[in-house]
């Protein structure tokens, strides 16, 4: 197996090792599969954005028919079902989260549903969250979701593409990150529950489209990553509270090569930790902590799509001090990636006959 | 005497009088007095943009010549001497501050000189401060200062006009509220002192050109006024460490119809407490508290120059909550409204042949 070890602009640590990998492909025929997660008999559930639940069994075959009971979504273009993501106790509730949009063309946003799975389907589905207000179009709904140690889940959102501007209103979910109780309530500590024209699921403002997510508990720190116009993908380190200046601030610039600000950093906002540009689209985030692969210990990987690769980030004191270009010999946008209990990391590749595929270590 | 009552949008105060007044003129032959300061012993000096210091007398005798000893000054469209102001103990020390443009049209800005004055001319003077960078052009220089009570000062600073992205930019004083102590040494609890990339003189940031400021003792706020650019001129309360948002808010347009930016207010900067949309151009600003006129106590007068008038802006508990357009009758754009240890208030007119008025009860 080929072994990449493209290194960017930042100077090569001294001695760091090239982890030795091979690629496995687990199963196959996944439509546009957005997220996974590891249930704990060693199966996997994975999303498919067109709104389905699709079930791994522990022995790696892929069950045809689809988990029933998932929600009603709205899917076209970028909309769709997004994340699965494991209640902390559901080993014993077999409670799950999962985020979509919802609505149609003219009117949609994303929203957070929560049910049980009983190992074959879903039931006692309840939505806890919509994003308000709902938007037109079909791009930029984040859906993303980290839990916090203080049994809080944030989920990210989208500025819904054509409303920009409105990451900057706090008083809608557009373009921010929200932070609830596991059953969906407000959180009485807040950030923004102080300003009555604020919403008060609001954890962080000023996002363009959150698609990444981490929390480092190592570190205590919440970290994304976020989609860039063209150029300024960004990783950010979340404050609560913070606005992260989107789109007064950016180090890309609009689609057509316009000016979107004249502005990359500004005191009033938070700057980003490191910025991608030109964009590599970053989709999905993992922290690396497991023993298959030593070298990557603390390291985070950060899937793309239009990069088709996976970005390791390589931190001292939290700050990113080395990037390695991985997995480019897939020639595929990648939509996410995580790490196993097994200690491997596993891809969704972004495409219509898409795959999910496992790496391990070569030897 | 007329007696002008015009009575803008915000409902009238029931029961609220209306001072009757007489306008006297205490002086003329100023050409564009900008500032005026009360001498212990019931003299004025007043600025002339153009670089005078000119002293009026106790009996109300404007003197020929000018105080000797004043810096050299740039003058030229708004450029020129801006503000005089007496140090605390003055009577004992003679020390006065005095704000300027210094340089020429490719590179000047705002400094702040001392000096001593001893009732005929200055001596001793020195250069405190000069904002940076150097900017080109003549316009939007601030120069106006207030003393608060823990024997610092602030000097207000413009944007330079060609250069508002600046005013967003801590790492210069364009666009800004600097405090000093009476020394001219940076406080050393200064907002800014933690941020490294931030100038150490700063009090607050994102001002267009603000050119009235008072210090409330008795509420403990700091106000300021500030020219908009088409509309979107500003009361402000002064928070340390502040960004007022300029120009990524503002109620205004460009002068042109321009569209600055799209939002008029955002989360992450401090709103005004007020915005004239239309502008009227403020300048000085005064707060009254004084025996000549009991309705006017806790009200502030802002003069304006495009608005030809000094706006009365009555409060409660810091809100304000109506307005009174007053000497309109002058038919003059009004530099700068002080009040007087008489308790009458003085404008100045900002003409190549301005006066000095006097504001004294009708009766």
């Amino acid at each position: 197996m080929k072994r990449l070890s493209i290194w960017l602009a930042a100077p090569l640590l001294a001695g760091l090792a090239h982890a030795d990998y091979r690629l496995e492909t687990v199963a196959e025929g996944l439509e546009h599969p957005w997220s996974l997660a590891f249930l704990p008999d060693g199966g996997m559930l994975v999303t498919e954005r067109p709104g389905r639940l699709r079930l791994v069994d522990a022995d790696g075959a892929l069950r045809e028919a689809p988990v029933a009971g998932v929600p009603e979504v709205f899917a076209e273009a970028q909309a769709g079902l997004f994340e699965v993501m494991l209640a902390p106790d559901f080993a014993d509730s077999g409670l799950l989260y999962l985020s979509y949009a919802y609505g149609d063309i003219t009117a949609n946003n994303t929203c957070l549903g929560r049910a049980r799975f009983n190992g074959e389907g879903l039931s006692g589905g309840e939505v806890l969250f919509c994003a308000s207000p709902a938007k037109r179009g079909a791009a930029h709904y984040g859906g993303r979701m980290a839990l916090l140690p203080d049994d809080t889940l944030v989920l990210t959102l989208g500025d819904g593409f054509d409303y920009r501007e409105q990451a900057q209103n706090a008083g809608n979910h557009l373009g921010s990150l929200v932070r609830l109780s596991l059953d969906g309530r407000v959180p009485d500590d807040n950030p923004f529950l102080g300003d009555d024209r604020a919403r008060p699921e609001l954890y962080s403002i000023g996002h363009r489209n959150v698609q990444g997510i981490v929390y480092d508990d190592q570190r205590d720190e919440l970290l994304i990553n976020e989609h860039g116009p063209r150029g300024g993908d960004e990783l950010n380190r979340i404050q609560p509270g913070a606005n992260y200046g989107w789109p007064l601030t950016t180090h890309g610039v609009d689609y057509t090569g316009a000016r979107i600000t004249p502005f990359r950093e500004l005191p009033a906002f938070t700057p980003p930790l490191l910025h991608w540009t030109p964009s590599i689209a970053p989709s999905g985030m993992a922290l690396y902590r497991g023993d298959a692969f030593p070298d990557w210990q603390g390291d985070l990987f950060v899937s793309a799509l239009a990069g088709q690769q996976v970005r390791r980030l390589i931190r001292d004191e939290g700050r990113v001090v080395d990037q390695q270009v991985l997995f480019e010999e897939l020639g595929a946008r990648i939509r996410d990636v995580r790490v196993g209990p097994d200690g491997y990391l596993y891809l969704l590749t972004d495409h219509a006959d898409g795959a999910l595929i496992r790496v391990v270590p070569a030897s």
